[in-house]
């Protein structure tokens, strides 16, 4: 079942690899048919350098396995949380992107300072507040998710598709699981340019809101004028 | 039309990948005939990997499409400023190098500390002042072209053949499109040793007029004596 | 004879290359046959490029070579003192991989900044006291695995399955020759992450006790529940 | 003539190339006949990936050209100054690599961190004094080695076989052409180390001088017992 989809989330999975965002068996992509509400993501622990489309793994937004030989990803439950609160999101990912994941340590917002960010992300990407010891032990994945969904709020998640999960790593999304994918790797790129730019000038300001603006809906919505057709991932 | 220069102007593109100055649809490169006064650049939002010499599009000094069945880079108009102003460039590139792009969102030059920078740019590499909203909402592209040649005014190109534009990433010029490529990589990488330079020892001076000098006119001019012949970008 | 650890060990020993872990010579990966005492380890000084499986070299608890055509590593001695004293390790590894031995040079321990550090690593991977004069000169390497011993102690080896020697390097194991090739270039990774981590925010936090409780126990132990199976390196 | 040095020249300027350790025709690596008193040297500004063997140039100790279709390298007087003071040497090699360039900019040198630095360095790396303007525009390149001499001094140059020329970038030697690429990619490696090391401890303290020994020893001179054989370079 779900093969076309199962093909994208595999190639959207190997795709992380062939771009750095991941070591061994880290990260994890999914994506979800939102008419039957099943999602399919990469099976917990398994090497890309072996894994094929059929392993991808089927669940239901309870998170049972509907279809796999293998166990999905233990991020499972952060997933579905994003999936049901957020119908625009058609892929979500995760990685321990090394820049990344230094702000999510840091504990530091990936401020806006250029056009780079301006181009896919409309703000400040944030990082959420810490879990609690009771939110960890009684349900981390899904207050992982919880608490992703309490830092975005009712906004839009396409406006800023990706954020830090303080301590942890980055999650991104987008339209489709290439697109989760595409937002992840530019999330690490702008993460990588921001600690660049804080080292040489600690005292930098934010990209004005002006700037933030033209670049950002020069790629995005009604009056894009950015590509070919559509540029949102 | 055109068809060694599109070879040309594609191939440059291609280098940019090439040499890591780009991911994804990033970055575009032109190149420029003086005789029909026709620029040749990168269509919009093209993948790399798929792009073909054919692609490229044509387009006058006003920014109307000649030839070419995609629309051209949305960043057209800066290059036109820049041709317009300076007959000595043959070719231009635009691109969000990790390094220089640092140097750009924190609003510094990168300053000339040593022989690597002076073989190739004769004093530091400029940093535009911010656009003004108005600047951004009338014509971004256009008044991006505008603050560059407002920054450079009516020096020689050449001689520091790339500037920085504020919050947004470097842009460099050559002879010819390779030539611009070969000028952004170097850039790229005197930007890299320049950060570096400046986290070892933060009261670093600029290196000596008469280094620069030595190194800039070693490479450059009637008195030249690297290389086997031109060794002019 | 041992040709099957043997395998492993070259094998182990090349994926420290592949992984970028080492230059030229640089780093030694051995393993241990349990029930002959008997340890294969890689030979000093020699090529990777040209290096085979045959070319491993066997001693045993003594130091005694008891198979191979070359001299065994010059940090065997340091190898044995750990096979000897913590029989759940199954392999040994020691690089100079460069963030690793960042940390070991600045004298310091990688602090667990989050959850990649404890997916791992359960707590701070400490760095070692400073070698004496005497210890040095008197037998050097095995000094080496002394130290190691002393900062480890009593605590169980496979927690935190890699240690800094001050000045020197990393030393990690596992249960495997390529469980321990897997947990340095993890250990390196986690030094990555610190270094920036501590670079963007100088006041960080440790990760707090329950998340790297959280991720260490989804990962090892009894109640492990990422992966397939086993986890463990 | 000299059809086997010509090789070897020819193999360890690729090997630049392919160590990263120089961009487009940037570097250069000379080796000496010490019994004809004739020096083998990289054309100047050609392309590695066009340069065959048969375009090396030879050049006798005044650099007049004995052989060779192309000029030779533009720091050819350099690489003479060395090779006639110090009799040891037979092969030098220029880059600017990017760790080392760092530190010739900001014009320090190269601490002694740790155990890689001391595998092939006996000693902190020295950073040049400024030259003089009268020295730059009267003999640059000469004095280039005039520095690098007065910097050495009587010293044996095999023991820290490499030096930072201030604002400029590493020069350094060996036994062999291969053996003075061997120790400029060592010198840009623990430069990287150092880098790193100052950056996590600025109040960072140099090796002991009894660690520095063991190491150095380990593997030069008489009582070396790394390797199978000799690991001088």
């Amino acid at each position: 079942m779900l093969e076309k989809l199962k093909k994208e989330v595999y190639e959207a999975n190997m795709e992380l690899q062939a771009k750095g965002m991941v070591i061994y068996t880290w990260g994890n992509v999914s994506g979800i048919d939102r008419e039957k509400n099943l999602v399919v993501i990469k099976p917990s622990g398994v090497d890309y350098d072996t894994m094929k489309p059929e392993d991808m793994v089927v669940v239901d937004f309870d998170g049972n396995v509907v279809e796999g030989h293998y166990k999905p990803s233990s991020d499972t439950a952060t997933h579905l949380v994003l999936y049901k609160k957020y119908p625009q999101i058609g892929g979500v990912v995760h990685t321990h992107s090394t820049w990344a994941v230094a702000f999510a340590q840091a504990g530091m917002p990936i401020t806006a300072y250029g056009t780079t960010h301006a181009d896919y992300f409309y703000g400040d990407i944030p990082c959420t507040r810490e879990l609690t010891e009771k939110e960890i032990n009684e349900a981390y994945e899904l207050n992982t998710g919880n608490v992703i969904v309490e830092t975005i709020g009712d906004n839009d998640p396409m406006a800023i598709p990706g954020i830090l999960v303080k301590n942890h790593g980055p999650f991104a999304w987008g339209k489709t699981p290439a697109g989760s994918v595409y937002n992840t790797v530019v999330l690490d790129k702008v993460a990588e340019m921001a600690y660049k730019t804080m080292m040489i000038n600690p005292d930098v300001n934010r990209v004005s809101q002006y700037l933030l603006d033209k670049h950002y809906f020069r790629k995005h919505g009604a009056n894009a004028y950015y590509g070919q057709g559509s540029e949102d991932h």
